[in-house]
């Protein structure tokens, strides 16, 4: 059907606004309207003549009120095929349906726990009368969002209501209720307790996002953005993190959302007090020191060049003589677990700074959902994080030479690092603190090339990281030639023992873990 | 309750797998079984006894079935408090629902595009039973997944169905009711040419995921993974090309879906016969010659180091003469428009390269969702994809000296490869040739060099893309003493004049285009 006129509506809204005013002009044209509860009440108040449900089914409301609709009159009349067969049955037919849901979501985030209480939440009668309608679009206009109400009446004048509009109602009932559910099911699988379903990567599932943020724009000015939270409901909302850890300065940015992003992803695996800078999602800078404020001179002595216009991220509380070296600088951000109110008030006379803390979100931050995604063309990848903290690995020493307990704890420290760094990768370690990164060549000895030129003179008595193994000797004989000498690397080539003879040729120590850290 | 004895149980079930084995058992144990019209055929067929529903609700199945189940007998029965009130209404309780849903999915699959048929699978009863049950998770249970009839019958025989379990399998209702819906929302929407909503940034969403591959492993051994496919039905699905469109070679895996995404996604950006050489997702390789036999001979020249277990994107046909190149090179990946038959004959004898072949997905391919995606802590950033092509951007020229017309398009050519390098990113281009790659720097100069140093003597008289602007002169500088001719980049730095005079005094002519490419 082209359009439809409406004789009878069905109006049953946990949403009251602008109801009235909708159901005055439905009423005016004689329009019949049935009505449960609460909106029976409302519109009957404002003088609105309509039937209630209950005496339209003959069937009273039972269980404080969790059967009502779910009867043969209501969905008969919704899903009637307006045929020979309707009028025999002589089933009232309902045109036009309109209802909202009980708002699941918003009682979550009043921050109800207990799951029989979120259960009564959930409602059935609504969504079952929305997706009759829809279904039966032919016939029927499902109005879910009270934003439609003018539409509908302005097409009623005009002498019904079209079926672009019928089916564009539609499509937003499915979008409604296929997020609804599965918000009951991410919110109800956290609360229980019960496994992480992408652990078993099942067979399909519906990922529901909610939006937080309208980005001002995307990776470039010419690409539109926004960013949308993941439901991990139980304490506070890891997505308000971005929002409400934001101390000072302006709205992030999605390049700052990434970066910060990035920056938490390595501060998971560093221990307290460490410090990393990061620029391009990319750390240039990093340091291990008994203090935030000694992590980060060290960090930041380590590439003194890019750290402008970088992030910092602290492990640790920002104090008054650590906010007194950062304030020197240009920088994006600062994200710190809390900053002392002398910090603040240091940092907070620069405008342009962004000032990120995560206390509030400490625990869920460092133990985040276990999977990542990746979209492709066709689809989403999706692959548990790579949990391993390189801090935790096994090391098996190859060369004749053994390395000493600050190679020892330098190789590992390398190995972190090399783990966030894009592949193919390699970083220079010394003294628990960053000298060179090599990031995402295409082949390891460029890579290798490219952290040594960034070290320089310092790479002599430093340690080197590679984030796979070597396919041949001629990354260990590079780093040999510029002083390095220790090496950590995962091994597994066919030419591991090429490059053990080059370490043991050229006496430089070599460890093996086992354990691979592509990251791209 | 802890546990539930089941007394009367409703069964409807679309696949009947196992059904009647599971209703014998519960027959047996006299548990009264309430069925409709396809399932009560097949149980009675079977010996066992039941009734059917429009007898125990007195109200006859109408419109073909729409409307059976939707009635206070049965919706009373599921969603009873099991309290006094149920009592005095002498409802009687339903304690099992057991019910699988119209398989909108699979009818989809089977290539149905007429909206009207499509809407006929969409299932009102089913969802609404399984809601409901899954509600009332304390009194009553529901099964939705023939494997689970056995755990059933299980914990009845051992006393009753555990109230873990109960909740387990209602949110295995809500996952499925959510994804069904969301499913549905996202195929309607396709199919009705409505507009694609992400491009409106809406307020809520879900994405419905549907596992194909399970892969091996993900980034590293130490990481589960698996491909889900993101619903586009209206011709061939997008996410079997990485399945469907392999012609030879083991399964892809994660890292390979990974580099052919990003393979794709350059190969759209590049004119027809072109080719390019991707390796841990960073072009190592790429030209652009008038057959792909002559482009690849190109792009390999330009970097004959990294190319090892590299993949090759051709934008065309695989012919005999250029197989026969291809085939000297040890490849992980092979993606082209298709393969000749001599071609393939030569390839396939390689066993452990795979063959990609996009010719049925090509109109999709290039021409994908607009927005991608990227996981963040708490949430993900949604953006419009980087969508503009360099080959259709505005060049000024900001320098005395103007680039001729053989630079003018190596220029093109550099914009284009250098939106696809990860920021910081410069290339290096001479006759349409890629030369020299720099990617992922924390600082501008440092790329430069890397992708100049990528060159060597080749730099002489090519030239240089950027992917954002210049910060300072220095990389202009760099490059015009390593013999770079013209450069082209967006502008936009406070600093654009040192450049723009740096050029000057060098005799290097500069090209801006306002659009920065930024790219993570």
């Amino acid at each position: 059907m082209k359009m439809i006129q409406v004789k009878r509506a069905l109006i049953s809204v946990f949403h009251k606004e602008g109801i009235v005013e909708f159901a005055t002009q439905l009423a005016e044209w004689g329009i019949e309207i049935l009505s449960t509860g609460g909106t029976y009440e409302e519109l009957t108040k404002n003088g609105i003549n309509c039937v209630p449900i209950d005496e339209y089914t003959g069937q009273p409301e039972i269980f404080g009120g969790r059967v009502k609709t779910l009867h043969p009159l209501i969905h008969g009349g919704i899903l009637s095929k307006r045929d020979d067969e309707a009028k025999q049955l002589s089933i009232k037919e309902i045109d036009l349906v309109v209802v909202n849901l009980y708002p699941f979501e918003e009682i979550v985030n009043k921050g109800i726990k207990e799951i029989d209480q979120l259960i009564e939440m959930i409602d059935i009668g609504g969504p079952t009368m929305l997706r009759a309608a829809a279904k039966n679009y032919q016939f029927c206009c499902p109005v879910i969002d009270p934003q439609d109400y003018s539409l509908i009446l302005q097409e009623c004048e005009q002498g019904g209501i079209q079926k672009q509009t019928r089916l564009r109602l539609a499509l937003k009932v499915f979008a409604e209720t296929g997020f609804y559910d599965s918000l009951i099911q991410s919110v109800l699988t956290n609360f229980s307790h019960a496994t992480d379903e992408w652990e078993t990567l099942p067979k399909k599932k519906s990922i529901p996002l909610v939006k937080s943020q309208e980005l001002r724009y995307g990776e470039n000015p010419h690409q539109n953005a926004g960013f949308y939270g993941f439901p991990d409901f139980p304490d506070k909302m890891l997505s308000r993190f971005y929002l409400d850890g934001k101390l000072h300065g302006k709205e992030l940015s999605y390049n700052n959302i990434m970066d910060t992003h990035g920056t938490i992803k390595i501060l998971t695996d560093l221990p307290d007090q460490a410090v990393v800078v990061i620029k391009h999602s990319v750390p240039c800078g990093a340091a291990i020191r008994s203090s935030v404020y000694e992590s980060f001179q060290a960090a930041h002595q380590g590439d003194p060049v890019s750290i402008f216009g970088g992030i910092v991220g602290l492990k640790g509380i920002v104090d008054k003589q650590t906010a007194e070296e950062l304030s020197k600088i240009f920088l994006e951000i600062i994200i710190a677990e809390s900053f002392t109110e002398e910090a603040l008030e240091i940092l907070t006379k620069k405008k342009n700074i962004r000032l990120l803390q995560y206390h509030d979100w400490k625990n869920q931050l460092f133990s985040e959902a276990k999977q990542e995604f990746k979209k492709v063309v066709g689809g989403f990848l999706v692959q548990d994080k790579d949990h391993i903290n390189p801090v935790s690995e096994k090391l098996e020493v190859v060369t004749q030479i053994k390395p000493d307990s600050k190679q020892l704890s330098d190789l590992r420290f390398a190995q972190t690092m090399v783990k966030h760094v894009k592949s193919n990768g390699i970083v220079i370690v010394k003294d628990q603190m960053l000298l060179g990164v090599g990031t995402g060549q295409t082949n390891r000895v460029t890579a290798a090339k490219i952290a040594l030129d960034w070290a320089g003179d310092t790479a002599t008595g430093a340690v080197l990281g590679s984030d796979a193994f070597f396919p041949m000797d001629d990354t260990v004989r590079l780093a040999a030639e510029r002083g390095i000498r220790a090496i950590i690397q995962p091994g597994g080539s066919k030419r591991d023992n090429d490059s053990i003879a080059a370490c043991n040729e050229l006496n430089v120590t070599m460890v093996m873990t086992g354990i691979r850290h592509f990251y791209h």
